[in-house]
């Protein structure tokens, strides 16, 4: 049996693109938290503070203060980190049992655009279930893929 | 030298297997923290509160606080988040080692069945060392593929 | 085409031995909280305090309290989390477009080095924008990484 990664494989190919899409989502998480910290004005250590308060105790200490939109971007980054990096590190062993690439990029498709949605209406704070139905559809791909990843050994 | 990502490799077979479960115990926490929210009635945001308890500000306020259950569930799921998708990621480096058959699997078992061990405990708040013992079995298979594969290298 | 995932690519055996070294990093994050949670008698939950203090309460709820060294190493790992995992796992994706070597490489070792810097300035609470100089190169490495992954499949 040839190996199945490489590009002339259209799953693999698809994992390559979609899976790199949803890691840039994910660590895009990192710069928006970075934005949101200084635009809210909450650093999480003292090293920061003093970085951006020189010589001024009183205003290190408001820095030093937790910030409700900065955590609830971090909560969307957890979860990203809770859902996005299995999915991929699954896609990866998913591509070694040779699936139906139709299938399979439709999985990949479908877990980007839920956790696009997911991303969106959390860091909004949009009406829930938005955030929900991103979150469960994300899990629902996550479960299918996992399935016959699992279903392809036994 | 051809391709060791094929499941003609017993080896990778076995990390698409041991693997694929171990990131579906992973990922089964995000579903086991939805459970403990609904049953302790502990939400994140302020618009899962909406959605529970429309036009009842005071319910609302209740539901945002912590719960100490609900926290024990995303204290183990991190705990995965650390251990499980750094050892099947590696997993991925050390079978590009053609490593030993028999080693590898059983690496790949314990792993496993050390992380299981850890999730109940945890989750059960079991009597210590219980948890320890499962962490610290799962953190010796990492660091033993870890040696081997850096080793691989040198 | 043949698989890029054997050794005898440079790019992939450069991934391996780096990758595997970035995630023991990681994973060493996990061991350096434990130590300063036992230096500093500071654990997570309940049953952690009446196994380091059996049959007294008052020890057990000072053992309960958050200490602030704790919180910075587990910030640091958290942000690892957030970076060397999503890197290493594009690594695996970015292998794939058989990029140049030499690039390559030197994604691979910066970004160590980098995400390195990184920890000793955090866990130490350097002054900053040490801490932030390793942070922002790992990012760009990421980018940089993630910009010639996609761009190779378009």
């Amino acid at each position: 049996m040839s190996s199945q990664y490489t590009l002339e494989n259209e799953v693999f190919a698809g994992l390559v693109f979609y899976g790199s899409l949803a890691l840039i989502k994910t660590v895009m998480m990192s710069m928006l938290t970075a934005y949101f910290r200084i635009r809210n004005e909450s650093v999480p250590t003292l090293e920061d503070a003093k970085m951006m308060a020189p010589n001024d105790p009183d205003k290190q200490k408001v820095l030093l203060q937790p910030n409700q939109d900065v955590e609830r971007v971090r909560r969307a980054h957890l979860n990203d980190l809770e859902n996005v990096i299995p999915f991929v590190l699954l896609g990866l062993l998913f591509v070694g049992t040779n699936p139906d690439p139709t299938t399979a990029l439709w999985h990949f498709r479908i877990f980007l655009a839920a956790r696009v949605l997911h991303s969106i209406a959390y860091v909004n704070a949009l009406r829930q279930p938005l955030r929900g139905i991103g979150f469960g559809i994300g899990l629902f791909a996550f479960c299918s893929m996992a399935f016959q990843t699992v279903h392809a050994l036994c």
